[in-house]
């Protein structure tokens, strides 16, 4: 059990109680505001749902100093709610962790190296040559190929599967049906047909790093494709061989990065973008979603190409004004 | 054995004889009109295949009245050829039945529930306190986690992944490499760094749901992600956490839809369209391929955003001709 | 061991020696030009690493007749060195072999023939009427369905999912996570709710086609999607059903193509193309990244209609600008 004060303490925050005893408040969770009950803390962080703020039945809520003399309950004030949220719903539902146990129909080869505070969770392969750190957690229906190594505290959720020789840091969480260290798209013709270009490099994520479900991240034609530290990846995202993505860059999903392109730290990138090879993107630059960048972008900013819709009438209309332009003068 | 007379009648549809026995002829399969052999019933829906008519070997013909005089062998006639030849090829080929046995690999749980008509394949998992409805079927390589319900009549097909508290309704087929209940990517910005924010919400999927290759449905942040009634996801579909989906809402391949987004009933989203976070789409909404919608859809119809291609050369010099619409008044 | 000269002859071409003995100099792998240590080969493809001959630790290097000149350490002198690099590097690293071993993990169904050269690994699944060739490596975490064959020297790398009764042909190469087979997305409108057409035809992949991560290719409705010999698809690629495509055409990551439309020959397709159903694209075409295709092509050439990003506030008045078009005369 976790009291209302521990809470504020948690965030370094102030405690806005009504009464003396509100700092004692036992909460259990995390809700929205108007969801909570009884032992639930909520939050306002988007003004439009103010109004919820008198008909909360929440034991508390996390909010702006300007919004305290709305709020009817006790407050945790600070001047980021939805930063403060989230490491209070951490606390309150603390990540999964390893139990130190291998589960019967696991597969570990002799010669893997799994440590004992390890959890292996059913039908999973462990391949010889695999280091598995401290902590981690492997769940059901994985596979982690020859010589891969797996930092402590991480977590492969289900059916995920970790390539030859690939390198994960610390406390990663690998979400179900990702794949790390599949081939790069090699290729190189030969009269029309193609010959495989074998991709000897390998892929390497550094420490605290998410990887959503059915993400794909290839190996290195020759050197590695890196994923540095704290780079979150959302569902669906694919990237490409010799890729750099620089530390605490978030990707939304079904976002595409071709070979050896460079993505600088602190990056934004929005759902359905692809990112041409070679090219590199510089820090703290935010793309909007479902845009195209062809090349290299130098300065942090925000840059789109998306086009919103229109009814469908009207947009062909607007398609056929554009290729008009081209015959004018 | 089917006879012809008995599809005519399962579909309430007059059947065309041209002698007197023809309703006691025996139909095994359904073909195309030029692929079709005795013993198969063939379809006209688009009449640019009519010139096939003449030429067939099909034992008989779904189509309609107004191409009944063309049709040299009996005919089904129908208003609604296409969906005369859905409900006749069900009929035709029924779909894998569970076998009410467990494969020696599969792991189950001791405190899972699993129907005794239920089948669950090889190398497949279940996790502790799951709930396997009647005649489902769990195909080989399937994790299905803690605490997750699966309706009866359902059907994994292999390598599904069904996570923690996952709820999912009755007659559902999930293909292949689909991930449900994966975390929803929601991430708190720290000085740069991310600060995780625990998807304490599920999914729930409603009945008649169809979930295609590879796709994947994000878990809540803190209230569900839900999937209605007769929806169907074609493969490589991503939704993120807190998406609605209304009844019967049809989405074709490689579509994101972003996190919160509503979508009504009766929509069908073509491929590789990208729907923005936190917007409504109305009822009966089509949104043709590859579309990006940045903001609600008040009005049902049809929506574009699409650029056909043009060659390379002539494309570069659209491009530039509308951005040089900028420097003009 | 190989040495220099071995490998000049592998590729037909001319070995430029510095010393007499330099053929005898034995090489154990590919580098680039500024990491190639003792023992290794770089190659120079792209000009701009010219700077790099001067100081590279290679053994030698493949290049052009035009920069022999340049070269201080023995060269191998080829017209095209991508290429010759590329059958050197497949030398000198072997693709993985299978050993002749079933794990003891593996189901194999009794029914299903295995050539006692292949191998299968771990928790793999065989089901009843499979056929697997000879020399192929069935790697851990695979389901291949009843009545699937797969070709002779052919790879399913890790969690691999072959559905029934597909076809695969000799020295495929299939990468984690794909799925081969799956239901195509047909459905037929009833009265608002979808009744779906059972997918009766299946997939046939001919030889040396290799398919990426998360790729899903679907069996066809009636007749069967064909990837023809020599394709290359890289990862989350989508292929829907009937959909052909030709001879040494190559994709690359998450583009799609919808329902029975087919692609030529020798077609090299970018990133995140959406090609529409029903329409033909001719041999030789190249569409540039994040294209959407909604007509047939018939003639070869390259073909474009992505939007490079501007700054967002500059694309936001280049949309303004061209919807005001449509107002004008």
């Amino acid at each position: 059990m976790t009291t209302l004060g521990q809470l504020a303490a948690h965030v370094g925050a102030e405690l806005d109680a009504i009464n003396e005893t509100d700092s004692e408040i036992e909460i259990q969770q995390v809700a929205t505001l108007d969801d909570a009950q009884e032992g639930e803390i909520a939050f306002l962080f988007d003004k439009k749902y103010r109004k919820f703020l008198q008909v909360t039945h929440a034991s508390a809520v996390i909010l702006q100093e300007r919004y305290r003399h709305d709020c009817p309950v006790p407050a945790i004030i600070t001047s980021d709610p939805y930063l403060a949220y989230a490491r209070i719903a951490t606390l309150l539902n603390k990540p999964m962790r390893a139990n130190g146990k291998v589960h019967p129909s696991a597969v570990i080869d002799p010669l893997a190296k799994v440590d004992s505070s390890a959890e292996i969770s059913a039908n999973t392969v462990i391949e010889k040559g695999v280091m598995i750190g401290a902590n981690t957690l492997i769940g059901p229906g994985c596979v982690v190929s020859e010589g891969a190594y797996i930092g402590d505290y991480s977590h492969l959720v289900a059916n995920v599967t970790i390539c030859h020789h690939v390198s994960i840091g610390k406390r990663a969480l690998i979400h179900p049906g990702a794949v790390i260290g599949s081939d790069g798209f090699g290729l190189a013709r030969d009269n029309g047909a193609w010959v495989k270009i074998p991709q000897i490099g390998s892929v390497q994520l550094g420490d605290d790093v998410e990887v959503g479900a059915n993400t794909t991240i290839d190996r290195g034609a020759l050197k590695d494709t890196i994923i540095e530290n704290g780079v979150k990846l959302d569902n669906q995202v694919q990237i490409a061989h010799n890729v750099r993505i620089g530390e605490n860059s978030a990707i939304a999903g079904c976002t595409g990065v071709a070979g050896s392109a460079t993505i600088g730290k602190r990056c934004m990138l929005g759902g359905g973008i692809g990112i041409a090879g070679h090219i590199e993107i510089a820090d703290d630059v935010t793309i909007t979603g479902m845009s195209v960048v062809t090349k290299s972008i130098r300065e942090e900013g925000s840059y789109s190409s998306g086009w919103p819709v229109r009814e469908t009438k009207a947009w062909r209309k607007t398609v056929a004004k554009v290729h008009r332009l081209d015959s004018k003068k």
